[in-house]
């Protein structure tokens, strides 16, 4: 998605470490306006797919979270977060390691938001090496619902965690595919 | 607003402790048409007042507060909760006493994402003590940024946060004012 990589590459800073800093317009101050064109182009994509919930995990997912359920006319679940163990009966949960953190969240969904009748597109603002997604697709899982497939902001495809799950038969589409970083340049996938 | 109070009775739950569960269709699953109409409401309400920064805290605000954000044409920024007090010196940071889990929380926004210019709505999904609020207000304070107001879905409003900060001369518009609950009965204010 054009619009996107352009924002990228004008607003986006490579940290070290390798963190892409692009909390200015996607994920601490977000632009409405580009989070509603990502949530169209994801309806262009996934529009004929019978999706019927947008599932994604707070935070920072929420946004074209809320955005992609308001174009495809269907509810929004949020999966939460929790580090702790404690959890009732009345969920789904699943454990969510991040690597960037080096710590280990459960995510989970009430039970009466989740079900087999369910017909799944998981969003969220970034990909790396698909824990978060796993994570999501345990819960659809555990429910009896269907994954149509993902739908993703910003995938930093040389972590691999993409092609992991399209090799495994999940769709997974990506608006901006970032094959390398350095510290002044960002390549995006062809 | 009649929707949102409808909608209330319909799928709301009063559980023990004064809870008003509402997460079918507010906080945890998320309806987006209710969620773009109490936008366009609060539009309405704030449309003259050169609103052009949305500011709300994660997670459960950040729905309505991008459809916020949507409407009014400018971003929204969601400030972070911490738990720790390590605290950068670049961004703005307010204590936020959470009444309902007896927990405080540190809320933080970069200072990059908030500044003198900025004229902010506040927005949030529940408006109980005001904590939240008061925590969001200090942020723009600091930050030498003016609040135009605050926007929110439901107001507990027997929990008199909303009242003390219109004392202040806060504008606080709630699209649902609850008066009382009882186990089996919610009355709204007139």
């Amino acid at each position: 998605m054009k619009i996107l990589e352009q924002r990228i590459l004008t607003d986006g800073k490579v940290l070290p470490g390798g963190i892409l800093k692009v909390d200015g317009f996607l994920n601490h101050r977000i632009d409405p306006q580009l989070c509603h064109e990502m949530a169209l182009e994801l309806k262009r994509l996934y529009g004929g797919c019978g999706v019927n919930k947008v599932l994604t995990v707070e935070a920072s997912g929420i946004a074209l979270g809320i955005m992609t359920a308001l174009v495809f006319d269907c509810p929004l679940v949020f999966a939460k977060k929790s580090r702790t163990k404690n959890i009732s009966d009345s969920v789904w949960s699943a454990e969510v390691d991040s690597f960037t953190h080096g710590t280990r969240n459960t995510v989970m969904v009430s039970k009466e938001y989740l079900g087999p009748n369910d017909r799944v597109l998981l969003v969220d603002d970034f990909l790396a090496t698909g824990a978060a997604l796993i994570g999501l697709k345990q819960l659809v899982t555990l429910a009896g619902g269907t994954v149509v497939g993902a739908g993703i902001a910003i995938e930093k495809a040389f972590q691999g965690g993409g092609d992991a799950l399209r090799k495994e038969g999940m769709q997974v589409e990506s608006l901006a595919r970032i094959a390398r970083m350095t510290d002044d340049s960002i390549t995006f996938c062809e």
